[in-house]
């Protein structure tokens, strides 16, 4: 039985390390261009050690496959790298906290920093999560007696360069999740401390980020949340192209035509919050690019739903549900709305259409991406959703359910 | 005789108020897409007043040209309002203080901060201007006593927007230039201490700009430096379109065909320094859709010379130069090192072509374009070169020319 993920080699797994004279990732080219650049095309190949198997020695990476390999071992979502070390940034938070039990439970050596910001946040406005939710510490109690999992967790804020750095040092992740942004774009736009803050933190909380893994898990990808908001709403229609144009895109102008395959679409951000996760982008794009990092760029729909198996095994394990008007996202503001039986909020006309997923599909995309890393230099745009509704469709399902 | 503004109407002027119950500004659309969203594109019609003619009462903006109106002068660089107020942010620099005594000296009412890291980064490199420099509280002095002009002077961060916010509340100026960011690329790639530095410095310091333009003078324009390298170097040889692509720029894919006509086209960063400058790129183009703010992005060559009238005058006046290899521009950087018989630093293979202008003409442009402003709402791109040349022939022309 094939996996999503068999035919990816060890040019693709984080347990690589590069040998010989050349560092790769210094040249701001992809193998390919280097290998034609210095004219060895025929003759040349990559060489690299493997860290778990010291006992093959230097070895062509493309040898050997995920299927081959007995580091990787098959589950029901494909070839998994035996106890992977995963990190999660935000791991407090609504997406964080499901993701380190969900990974916890298949056996992922989990581990995540957050700096409580999101419970902030949202005291901020007043409000607070619907579902009533433990503290870190009861947390990480809980998931160890009740799952019997151990978070490795770290307090810190991810802009405390020294005290991140020490963290992966020690852990070494194979593969690092990027919640520990600030996901609100009513938030960003309140006023210029609003503003400067969602930029300041994650624009540069993500630069700082790249040049840790640089420095020290260079081999690791790091799965990046985007935002489809990116893209903006071309007035002409046209296809947004999520992630790059597509290689058969071209440019027609003054009679001439070139191809526009392989660079970022233009973009348009609705918010200051959207304009951070373009900058972003140029700067995760461009860290690829200089130093070979690989990364995934996950434009995700709008989240909805609070049950996984791990949170719904315990309250002491439940994770977040805002539904405020700054971090609660529309399906969970609505059915809150209707259950409260107040009137549903929707902005604008309503008839605005936009990308939706459950969480648990959510966290098995997380997984399979996790298992799937890009290639050295690779920086790749994931689309994250399972269907598409109009607004004005869900306020109208949301109040018919409850009524 | 006509001037390049002499067409342009109190629609551009940074001297309106626009009065009735709509605030455009806020609404996140050109008037003419308001008008015709609002049904009444044909009754209908922005009214305003003058803040120097209250006189003339509630008028129709495009009913006065500059030509028309008696605060616009006839100058032998177009119409020009009279004493129009002209804020530099980063006045101490080589740009900045050359074009506060050009514009002085042509009767502008010139103000102006700096925090005087631009020396304070040259002295980080070891280095220093080559042409001695006097310090500002001199130079304040000097140009009173030489040439007869003020210059309202504050020392500040930009980023310290309390005192920004008071010092352009007190002036109210009509045009903003903004020379206050860090300008170099190797600078910011130094390490992550200068990558953070320069993003946070140049990205935040202009993001708390665009809010106190909004709150206290929205008609004000901004006339900012952008940067050629925003674009990268397409592989596929496709023209750059500094600015936005062109009306009759077309996207084929599919069998099908859509206008990208102005959007903005897909940039490639080639340094942390160049991300700053896309990631600038969004917050102003976004700022001026979402509140009618005016901006002017000069995509600038690489600048040379030092010498102009003003500058030339005193050598208390004079304005820096720098030969280093952080912040020294390659002309100026080549000639000092021919002309000290050391051998000319050539990044790359020499290969490269840029765009180059001599300060002299460089001054002249930003004059037209401070009295020229965009129309509310509008971000617009300026190429601001007059050659381009490969950097081997500006270093063979350099050793040449010196021997």
């Amino acid at each position: 039985m094939k996996y999503h993920n068999a035919e990816k080699t060890c040019w693709n797994c984080p347990c690589i390390d590069f040998k010989g004279s050349v560092d790769f990732r210094a040249c701001g080219q992809s193998m390919k261009q280097f290998l034609s650049i210095s004219g060895e095309e025929e003759d040349m190949q990559a060489m690299v050690e493997c860290k778990r198997r010291p006992e093959i020695g230097t070895f062509d990476p493309a040898s050997i496959t995920f299927e081959d390999c007995p580091e990787w071992e098959e589950r029901d979502f494909g070839y998994a790298l035996k106890n992977m070390k995963v990190m999660i940034l935000g791991i407090d938070g609504y997406l964080g906290w499901t993701l380190g039990l969900w990974l916890g439970s298949l056996g992922f050596n989990v581990s995540g920093v957050d700096n409580y910001y999101r419970r902030d946040w949202v005291m901020e406005k007043g409000s607070h999560t619907v579902v009533p939710i433990s503290k870190m510490t009861e947390r990480l109690h809980a998931v160890k007696e009740i799952l019997d999992i151990n978070i490795n967790f770290r307090k810190m804020d991810i802009l405390d360069r020294p005290r991140l750095r020490e963290f992966i040092d020690e852990v070494k992740p194979e593969a690092i999740v990027h919640y520990a942004e600030c996901p609100s774009a009513p938030y960003s736009m309140v006023d210029v401390e609003h503003a400067t803050f969602v930029q300041h933190n994650n624009v540069i909380g993500t630069l700082g980020l790249l040049f840790t893994m640089r420095d020290l898990v260079p081999e690791a990808s790091l799965i990046k949340l985007g935002s489809l908001g990116e893209y903006g709403s071309p007035l002409t229609g046209r296809p947004l192209f999520e992630g790059m144009f597509p290689a058969d895109a071209a440019l027609q102008w003054d009679n001439r035509e070139w191809s526009l395959g392989g660079e970022l679409p233009p973009r348009d951000p609705p918010s200051f919050y959207h304009c951070s996760k373009v900058q972003d982008t140029f700067n995760v794009y461009e860290a690829c690019k200089y130093w070979w990092l690989r990364s995934y760029d996950i434009m995700q729909g709008v989240i909805y739903g609070v049950h996984t198996n791990q949170t719904a095994a315990n309250p002491r394990l439940r994770t977040r549900f805002d539904v405020d008007e700054w971090f609660g996202t529309v399906i969970n503001r609505f059915v809150a709305q209707a259950v409260a039986g107040i009137p549903l909020t929707i902005y604008g006309s309503g008839g605005q259409t936009r990308g939706f997923i459950a969480l648990r599909d959510a966290m098995q995309c997380m997984t399979r991406l996790i298992v799937s890393p890009p290639e050295p230099g690779q920086y790749d745009v994931v689309n994250q959703i399972s269907g598409v509704y109009r607004i004005e469709y869900l306020a109208y399902r949301a109040a018919y359910s409850s009524a």
